[in-house]
């Protein structure tokens, strides 16, 4: 048996996608269902079963050593359980013991956030790098650190939750109760909001998404190149937080807000000069992402199987 | 030889402590030069050398088996310097390779909020847990942070420095280049200087310090009370970012400002609770300083001699 295959799971409020992962990060099975996110958690659950279910049918799957589970948070990783915002049905719900049952296999749980780390740290831009931190800009912001060379899950594997650390503490209040987070300021949504309210109008085709608001700035629209220097600085303040808390010397930019490219990318490395200012924190850098939309499957792998370079704390 | 006894360094802008310290924590020896602060490096240095001969003076000195310093800072611990900002004449100045020629002794280097983080983990409120972050609120703020049961002192000795992260980003200009740092919020000086320009007036003795603050609120004067109330509002944005990166479950305050008790704890308290809303940070507790003026040595001592329950990475 080798321990270099495992089982990957990355679980979303959209999809649930499974796949049989090899020690290189190569995906060489994959399997997904849509995820019932309205429907009760033994509904839910069975769309994770059905998943398994499809990889077993790989001659592959008998290789496999250990499942990684990536999943949308809160998860308590002390606990094994799973309370995604997204899915209703699943409160508390012992999602690692229920796989370890299904799938025969020692399961190891982590955050979508620790997840794209993990991925980052071992096949993207964070490689090499002993401390970094990787973040998620989409419809919220997550991230996940690596601290001496490791993944820093922290106790329950929620660590590096960069999207709701304050840095406007008088700002507006956010849906997770407090006020001035990240995510409040830089999200997809809260760019494409904060545009509208400034007096952006969408094009012909009515798209008033993130990705839209990105387009006109290209286009030269100074409202929605306000909005994204905005998100920008929100986003700086907060990297520049982390590595004066922690010292990272690289930040790792994805999701789809990271699409954006240098309207996102130019204002953050320029706001980032404003708040990055102690010596040991100067050389911080930020770059795109690597590892795309399968960042969640390669972080619930490495996750899953601690190796050089890759391991998880 | 014991190697449970070691040499202490506790070096500041005023003065410079030296002490033999045992394996239970025990301040068994001390000496105490002032700091010649205005004076050249090599001056500096020679009261560095002083201290370490009067501790050559007592018998115990033989057994001692390493020196531990910990320092203002910054301080680089990976290229074993020091550049103070109140010693202008150590500027990338190597004290570990001199510590170590004059002491004979290895050396660890750490920076003065790690080294309080470190007595209070060894000795203090900190004891017992695995992630923490122990602050300084003085005139200035520093801190450090244990994770995962160890010190994190970060690649350079400098990780935890809380005091200028910014919680308001488009705050006051900080003295360190940045905005809205907690630092500007929440220090000594900056709390006497906010309640002197919100109207507040010092009693007959002229005493405009954050002390003479505190004593105003506690004796209800509005102005005082409120800015207090900023000071515990920006420390509590700040500790709970912390806690939502690094998943830290308690907060240990020292430092002469954290004298003024339930004006500035209670405070913080309640703002705690409006910026630390995850699941997983909710249980965060606040809690004073045990080790007080003698936390620096009893951290260099800790930093220098790795301790279950005491180690640093």
């Amino acid at each position: 048996m080798s321990t270099d295959l495992v089982v990957a799971l990355d679980i979303g409020g959209t999809k649930i996608a499974g796949a049989l992962v090899d020690g290189a990060g190569r995906i060489l099975v994959r399997a997904q269902r849509p995820t019932p996110a309205r429907e009760d958690g033994e509904t839910v659950m069975r769309a994770v079963e059905a998943v398994l279910e499809e990889l077993d049918h790989s001659p592959l799957r008998a290789s496999a050593g250990a499942v990684g589970i990536g999943s949308a948070g809160p998860v308590d990783a002390s606990a094994g359980t799973v309370s995604p915002v997204n899915v209703p049905g699943w409160r508390d719900f012992p999602l690692v013991e229920r796989v370890r049952r299904a799938a025969g296999l020692p399961v190891t749980l982590v955050g979508d956030g620790v997840a794209m780390t993990a991925a980052e740290h071992w096949r993207g831009a964070a490689r090499g790098h002993d401390n970094a931190l990787c973040l998620v800009v989409s419809t919220g912001v997550g991230g996940g650190l690596v601290l001496d060379g490791r993944v820093h899950g922290g106790p329950t594997g929620n660590a590096g939750h960069i999207g709701h650390i304050s840095v406007d503490l008088d700002g507006e209040p956010c849906a997770c109760g407090g006020r001035g987070c990240v995510e409040r300021i830089a999200s997809g949504p809260h760019i494409a909001r904060r545009a509208l309210e400034n007096g952006w109008h969408p094009g012909p085709d009515g798209d008033t998404s993130a990705a839209a608001v990105a387009a006109a700035a290209r286009a030269g629209d100074p409202v929605a190149v306000a909005s994204f220097e905005r998100a920008g600085q929100a986003l700086a303040a907060g990297i520049a937080a982390t590595a004066t808390l922690v010292e990272i010397d690289i930040a790792v930019v994805g999701g789809g807000v990271a699409g954006a490219g240098e309207v996102l990318f130019g204002p953050l490395r320029r706001s980032l000069r404003s708040y990055a200012t102690l010596s040991f924190v100067q050389g911080l850098t930020v770059v795109p992402a690597l590892t795309g939309t399968d960042a969640g499957l390669l972080g619930a792998a490495a996750a899953a199987v601690p190796r050089a370079g890759a391991s998880t704390s």
